[in-house]
């Protein structure tokens, strides 16, 4: 495991207590919200709710300090006022604590100079008592193999995307996003200030991690900029590094500076340098997850060259712009594939066999099938994507669209068994309500089939760029070499 | 009225005949849906079945030709084969019929020869008949103050928007994403091949319409470049005028001539001749429909800086960035109103007043009104924006959600009536369950109160640099003057 230094502990405490716990359970407070959310997540261990004035929580005693715990306690999450947590970081150091993570704020991240003093003291006091912070000012650790959350309602199940987060609310909006997509997480690692353990220390980690195979982050700025390039170089070369790199025009690097106090760095320094480092830029939260769910479902494409079948004549010619702006290359369909392709199909009128394909309607079944297993055997194609436009339905009932999108679904699941090449499918243009409840419903259904599905025609050419210009890079790379 | 034909008629039949209906309601037939579709859409005139063997649909007669019908007919639907359309045109020449619709494809936009000649052979007849031509290849024509439409669902009030589109799906889609966020239609056009009135026609006519505002298209290609170019110019001079065109890749100006037999043009030359006539270029449906609401719900803003107030400290970085990326001016704040907001809350801590002003939590309605009220008064701003991270709430408790972000929905109703400048309302990062339902229930309720919603940070940004380019330019131009 080279130099890194291994942070199992943190994800897998077998015990934490939680400073800031109010008795009054009717008001709003941080400190019961975070026990509340590690029961209902499940955490297996032993949790101890502390606050100064004492108490009892749920049955639960309430200890007024973590050296009067009767426990050994591996873990502390701090939701008091940042006034209280010398003296928190010292019983801690005696009581032998090996992480706290603080989700208290009013640090560094603050203009008034007190709250560098303040981390500048805690961190002091941690190093001195061998112990390790996660923070400040952050939401923490979600790590379902170990029962951790800061969110009980994220998913209980272990997945292979890990994400570093200078952003508690940007690690819960991609924990959602990729959970309601069909993404599952390693380690979730919101890291606020990083005052001790930083972006590389966690970078670092997760490169050799065994349960992490997609490294994401949201990153506002880096404390060693040297180390985290080296870190990001060693990570690319054995899993795909999707980063939000942000802060980087004025007003982004004013707004990151009282965020998480980070120091954003010039836009063109960054964009080189996650470029040379291999890195998969992304400009948003949701194409961080587009472009996971591409590396996840889809294997890596032999070459860069897509064939589209889909529904929807103005939509294909949408598609066919916007995926030849951001650089996807549509090739012409040969003859023979051509010929193919027209005579499973009673009539030409109304559909177009060029690429995009545009069907129109689904014939039949058999008949899309044929249409796909055509595709997947021609050699015009690298990759495959299916789009369908479900508001463009428009002269068809409801229920003509419900049979024929259900009749359709059901094939895609023989598809995914028999389709060979890396295949997309973009369920897009859907606003009415009965079309959104449909086009939902089906994208649910096909990514548990564990398709990559992608919610509009600008996301999936964003997400598949990325995803296959990766796949070209290491081609070339490995040619090179 | 210039010279430009008046369209009304076509808009505004008292009898329609729809020429393919078939009397097996169980299996689809297009002439039955639009048969369907207008009475149930409840068309105040008279509706006509017709199919060459006759029989009884409904309980209504079957005519075998439009001839048979004992009443004038104002509007004919075609949805029969496109062999028996000249037979079709004859009687209705024969019958002093005004405007045909032609659903019916297989014509130009088809490889083989005969489609093009079969075009330019009704197309003859139409004009020697004195009879207009909607189409061929379309879905025809939605004017809910006329009762007509290709689609029962959309809604059945009229508004200010109108839309001309070479493609029916995207027209679809168009109406069903404005209907969905409050934007309603005068007239929507899905015209098909064009081949007799074409893009220039209906321009002109929507031009002088009084019941069209906003004037939206998806252009694929035009017929007659010089015409559609003056008309463009003439347009823009009273209404705002927003285009998607496409076609301009390789790939899309293949499948524009395959969909509608139109030449698209080099994308350069569409660029400059665009923006030299003051139209606004959009690159897909849903961009349209978010610029149309910026100029259906703000008024012109005096100048172009935005002061953004929100929740999300991440989110906030995102959208500094994203909002200075695409061009918008993120003015900073003066010490007078840093301070006068600062007041205004109990403690800085895990706050930021700066530009975007990032609140973390509503500290309570009156105080959040205050805010606003400070900004709608401040000399920094020209306009103003809201955003909201749903799933930002990590920590909080649904029902904590549902309470702060109701509350602070009642205040923005409040907000509504006392805010002068240009606002705009960002509800954006949902994708929990519970987040998704109550960011898209909000957006109901802010739109039906008058907002301009927008659901993501980067459609936000893109509607508000269109629009507010669109006022710096004509101030511009009245500079010059």
């Amino acid at each position: 495991m080279n130099n890194t230094e291994n942070l199992d502990f943190l994800f897998h405490p077998r015990t934490i207590a939680v400073a800031g716990v109010s008795e009054n359970t009717n008001k709003f407070n941080a400190g019961l919200m975070f026990l509340q959310g590690l029961m209902q997540f499940g955490f297996k261990g032993q949790i101890y709710p502390m606050n100064p004035i004492g108490g009892k929580i749920m049955g639960m005693k309430i200890y007024k300090s973590v050296k009067d715990i009767p426990d050994k306690i591996d873990f502390v999450i701090s939701a008091i006022p940042s006034r209280y947590t010398p003296q928190l970081m010292a019983d801690a150091a005696e009581k032998g604590v090996k992480a706290i993570h603080f989700f208290t704020s009013g640090f560094s991240e603050i203009e008034n100079v007190e709250g560098k003093h303040l981390q500048a003291d805690i961190i002091a006091r941690a190093k001195a008592g061998g112990i390790r912070v996660v923070g400040p000012n952050c939401l923490g650790l979600y790590c379902p193999s170990g029962g951790l959350s800061f969110n009980a309602d994220f998913d209980k199940a272990s997945g292979p995307v890990a994400m570093i987060s200078q952003s508690g609310g940007n690690a819960a909006h991609c924990v959602q996003e990729g959970n309601d997509r069909g993404v599952l997480f390693s380690k979730v690692i919101s890291m606020g200030n990083g005052a001790d353990l930083n972006e590389s220390d966690y970078l670092e980690y997760l490169t050799h991690d065994e349960e992490t195979k997609i490294i994401t982050a949201y990153i506002e700025g880096v404390r060693e900029g040297p180390r985290f390039l080296r870190a990001l170089k060693s990570a690319t070369k054995s899993k795909p590094v999707i980063i939000l790199k942000v802060g980087t025009s004025e007003s982004g690097a004013e707004a990151a500076v009282s965020h998480t106090a980070a120091m954003a760095g010039s836009n063109q320094v960054w964009e080189g340098a996650l470029r040379q480092a291999g890195v998969i830029r992304t400009s948003s939260i949701e194409e961080m997850i587009d472009i996971t769910i591409a590396f996840q479902h889809m294997p890596a494409p032999k070459g860069n060259k897509i064939v589209v079948v889909g529904i929807g004549g103005g939509a294909s010619v949408i598609l066919a712009d916007e995926f030849t702006n951001v650089g996807l290359s549509l090739p012409k369909l040969g003859d023979k594939l051509r010929k193919s392709l027209i005579e499973l199909y009673p009539s030409e009128a109304g559909r177009i066999f060029k690429n995009p394909v545009d069907l129109n309607n689904f014939e039949s079944s058999e008949t899309f099938f044929k249409t796909m297993k055509a595709l997947d055997q021609c050699e015009e194609a690298d990759l495959l994507a299916i789009h369908i436009a479900f508001d463009h339905f428009g002269l068809i009932s409801i229920k003509d669209k419900e049979f024929m999108i259900g009749a359709y679904l059901k094939l895609v699941g023989e598809i995914k068994r028999e389709i060979k090449k890396p295949l997309a499918i973009i369920l897009h243009s859907y606003a009415s309500t009965q079309m959104r409840k449909l086009a939902y419903d089906a994208g649910k259904e096909l990514t548990a089939a564990g398709f990559a599905v992608f919610p509009s025609i600008q996301r999936a050419a964003m997400a598949l760029i990325k995803f296959i210009s990766y796949h070209e890079e290491r081609r070339t790379v490995a040619r090179i070499k």
